[in-house]
């Protein structure tokens, strides 16, 4: 084990009808709002007006930032930071999923900052201060709600990059607030969950026992409830489950004192950056790849997961085999639940893989597990048509 | 899976070598300083030196509060808050176990209250704030480093209570502080640490797989470094398992939505608020007389655990032999580990059995599991006897 710092100061609030809430944080926290959302769909399901009505009780000026994208874009952020500027905003409420979380984290940095706020994306800065945010999860993926991660896409240069944003001062999470999520948007957000699960779980630390059960429990959690969800939006039980997996598998829990992979979220990044693909369908496709790419840095880890995640019997089979029968199988339940498998599912050829491949490493060679070059995204992107 | 409310705000610092961010602490929180320890452990090893030569870089005033006792009493708390008061201290410092944590803590708070810290821990007050309060700490067992929990025994009255104290605003785990713990407190400590475990495993909460997975992932790694720790005490990864399993334990993440137990904690108190006996110890004869005592409340919990955490074959076994097999198992590894497993291990009889059911349920029954009132609790030391 690693020497290690954590620290989360993020108030979790969880449950059936915690929105209530809302009215004591706006006591504490100032009554003039910068509300910021996404499509829309906040507005269908009635979420919206719940959360006005709370707001307007308590006598808030509400500025809003609506129409955040799933890739949330530096010119939506903008807006925001303008709004704040120009109003006097005492805190941030984001309503939405990841997207609309890492938004506001920008919008939060960016408003007691001088500079541009790409500087944090572009590693150029770090921010030193945040107005508060408070955020009301309505799916079930990035972890965002819980951590102070943050990525952004620059349209005008195709960028997209993961920063620092801040923590959530509170995120309320109620599983009802899911139960509308589409089908797609759910088996999304299982792959994402998975995906940051495997970026923490496939490395070379040793000696690091209980964070490699953790990792496992949240795998095997995911795996138990995620059909459950697919099949019966409104099943409490399994959108809660699902709900509290996606937060402990990004809230800093799993990578205490292990180094860590990411490099699959980096090539991510790179195919939605230039093709805006939901980001939990690039995982599905890309990890299985990347799994096959590298398992033979740490075959032990791999037949772990086979055995531990997959419960691969190892009777019989080599090393190797058993390692390829947990990525089969990771494979075959993307595939199960509905998750895209292959890039030409969204239609992307071999066209702009070089591209892809060097957009992926702009700072160098990306990952841990194995350290990949342009030329090794490449062959994973290739590996992934 | 409840509703639930999830914040703790402390730094965790963990590894080799960590205790230099302490100088780095003092700039933030002020060089007047309440250093906090106990029988002088630290000062055979070392580690008082170490500090105060930090300390005393950084220009700090120190007063100190010497002596704490592994049941700390009220009388040595007040000692602390009266420092404090006269002392303008800016922030208090403890280091040791969980014992001189918790003297800390209701230090702390005392010293920012008008009435008798007393009224935090009977429950007639709730504690409005606290002076700041670091930890550096020397045993894996009480996780008090990492939640704001605090047990101080009233020696007059002869009462032992848990109350609210105060978070730490970091903590410093370095295994390697841990070397020097003698092996009668290594093996009291492993058995805190899985007696909270059980304390928040053993529910009636339904659909709380993720808590269940996690509560599982500490036991087994705890079992599987026990030993190692307790033949070779300067097995660092040995060591840093148990303290950060130690801090898992009881940080608030096992509980999350889980109606939990807490009767046998409340138990022993009785009997070491009578008999003043080692904390680990006393939860070591009780817990498994408590499951057999409980475990037909739900054989189903109780199975899971025998065969999960124990590792019990259930080919041809009944319900209650396999629940029974596991309980057994609890009990054969605290003997195995060199634990007491009977209060005859302390020279104690039936002779206070009443008084001490009668001062374990001062408010009323005990416990969720199985609601335990005082004929209860007899029963269940008779059993321990």
């Amino acid at each position: 084990m690693n020497n290690f710092v954590y620290h989360n100061p993020t108030e979790l609030i969880f449950g059936k009808g915690q929105i209530s809430v809302l009215a004591d944080k706006v006591q504490k926290l100032g009554k003039s709002i910068l509300l910021v959302y996404g499509g829309g769909s906040i507005k269908r399901t009635g979420l919206y007006d719940k959360v006005i009505a709370i707001l307007q009780e308590q006598g808030c000026t509400v500025n809003e930032v609506a129409g955040v994208e799933p890739n949330p874009r530096l010119s939506t952020v903008q807006k925001g930071i303008d709004l704040c500027k120009q109003n006097k905003i005492d805190w941030i409420l984001a309503v939405g999923g990841g997207s609309v979380i890492d938004a506001a984290k920008a919008m939060a940095t960016g408003a007691v900052y001088e500079g541009n706020v790409w500087d944090f994306y572009s590693r150029k800065a770090v921010p030193k201060g945040a107005l508060p945010l408070g955020t009301i999860l309505t799916l079930a993926a990035t972890g965002s709600e819980m951590n102070r991660g943050s990525v952004i896409t620059n349209w005008e240069t195709q960028e997209k990059h993961g920063g620092t944003g801040t923590f959530p001062t509170f995120s309320i999470l109620d599983p009802e607030h899911t139960f509308s999520v589409p089908k797609d948007q759910t088996i999304y957000g299982i792959c994402d969950i998975m995906s940051h699960v495997f970026e923490q779980y496939f490395s070379h630390t040793e000696n690091i026992p209980l964070q490699t059960r953790f990792a496992e429990s949240i795998l095997l959690t995911v795996i138990e409830n995620a059909q459950k969800a697919i099949d019966n939006p409104n099943d409490y039980d399994a959108r809660a489950n699902l709900l509290y997996c996606g937060t402990m598998a990004l809230n800093g829990t799993l990578p205490v004192g292990v180094v860590t992979d990411w490099a699959t979220h980096s090539i991510e990044h790179a195919v939605s950056a230039i093709y805006d693909i939901p980001h939990g369908g690039g995982l599905a496709i890309i990890f299985p790849q990347w799994m096959r790419y590298v398992y033979k840095e740490n075959v032990e880890r791999f037949k772990r997961f086979a055995i531990h995640v997959w419960n691969v019997d190892p009777a019989g089979k080599s090393d190797d085999e058993i390692a390829l029968a947990g990525i089969e199988a990771t494979e075959a339940f993307f595939k199960k639940i509905g998750a895209p498998t292959r890039l030409a599912d969204y239609q992307i050829t071999d066209e702009k893989i070089d591209e892809m491949a060097k957009k992926a490493t702009p700072f160098g060679p990306i990952g841990n597990f194995k350290k990949l070059h342009a030329e090794d995204v490449a062959q994973i992107l290739r590996m992934s048509l």
